[in-house]
């Protein structure tokens, strides 16, 4: 699977969760990281580029900070000049059918905010039925979006789990099932430089796979059991 | 009361809907139209000058037509750059606090299809979040926007009864009553300018006006009656 994320922040030297972002990005994998305002500093998109792009790739990530409940205004004209009629959507099946869509997004707000009551008011997937409705008409899946709430107030652990996460969005077939993400697990345990590693840490990698293996096996066992007690 | 009109539109001059609209301003009110594209051709935004322009009105509205399910990117822009943190929301009262805010937009989709099971999914009202997001946190309350679906398409009449919507979004005091509506075509009728009517349209308009106040009357005898029968 080949990744494409769209990245538009106006000054992402000077985001800490966005370069904390940028060094969780996995390697040995296809992903494209594209910053928009990199790519473009004149502001002059490139449309058939953007397309082409779109085409190479089978999941679409756009990834910002919140501004106003939405992107930044170049990731808008981004959609605005790129995903055209006849390309995006239209009469004819577009470009993108049956690829997979998601969100990474930044917010300053605490997220017990986003609801009901809440200081914002409304949810997140109610803020972000713009996108939906995006993917929804170019025929791309809508991933479950992963939300940054507050980055500076993140503990060491939210942090790492967050590190996790944001590998798994990039890189990890999305049916979100405990088989799923412990094959990633492991995926990510084998493919582990063993240069950078020493003999101790090494025991230990092997151990824990050996862990999450038998795991999977009692919880079959278990599963087993189960079906027969019905 | 002062309006606000806050227009986006990348080609105004080729947009039939738009001209149209343009030609509905009313007169004799205090109402300010300011397109963006044309007041910042080279896209640099003079905030100062916005933010003094939002202070100086009471009712602020959005005119664009429906790009990826929200504004123009430019407007998007504006929204970044000119609702700042102490001018717009913070912890001190922003400048907008008790304002209107209402969106005007045109659609390319016919209405049925903005709902679950349409082509497009979503309502107006799930799509519109954000800018509902928006007015709730900056505290100005949030309007029933006019929609234009399919202008090209729209008959005659429709196309009059959108002239008179739109004035009333301009001008009207917004609380949707029927009373509010009869005094504002009242107050239209007798505010034509009289020299550019005959004898003729000078009596059916005085008829007019005498006809709306009977049927007042009318309804205010019935409502008395049903009272009294409870």
């Amino acid at each position: 699977m080949k990744t494409l994320v769209i990245i538009s922040h106006p000054s992402i030297l000077e985001s800490s969760s966005q370069q904390f972002l940028l060094s969780a990005v996995p390697k040995n994998h296809h992903i494209t990281i594209h910053h928009l305002e990199h790519a473009y500093p004149d502001g002059n998109i490139d449309v058939n580029r953007e397309q082409q792009l779109l085409k190479e790739h089978d999941r679409i990530i756009f990834q910002f900070p919140f501004y106003w409940y939405s992107t930044p205004a170049f990731l808008k004209q981004w959609q605005d000049e790129v995903l055209t009629e006849g390309f995006a959507h239209g009469n004819e099946r577009g470009k993108l059918v049956g690829k997979q869509f998601g969100l990474i997004f930044m917010l300053g707000v605490h997220e017990r905010e986003y609801q009901a009551g809440g200081r914002e008011l409304y949810t997140i997937s109610e803020l972000t039925r713009p996108f939906q409705a995006m993917a929804h008409k170019t025929g791309m899946r809508y991933l479950k979006p992963l939300t940054v709430f507050q980055f500076a107030y993140m503990t060491d652990e939210e942090k790492m789990n967050l590190f996790i996460d944001y590998q798994q969005m990039l890189t990890n077939k999305n049916d979100n099932s405990l088989i799923s993400k412990e094959k990633w697990i492991i995926n990510q345990l084998e493919n582990m430089d063993s240069n950078d590693l020493d003999d101790q840490a090494k025991i230990i990698i092997d151990h824990t796979i050996e862990l999450i293996n038998e795991n999977r096996i009692n919880i079959n066992e278990l599963s087993k059991v189960i079906e027969e007690m019905y």
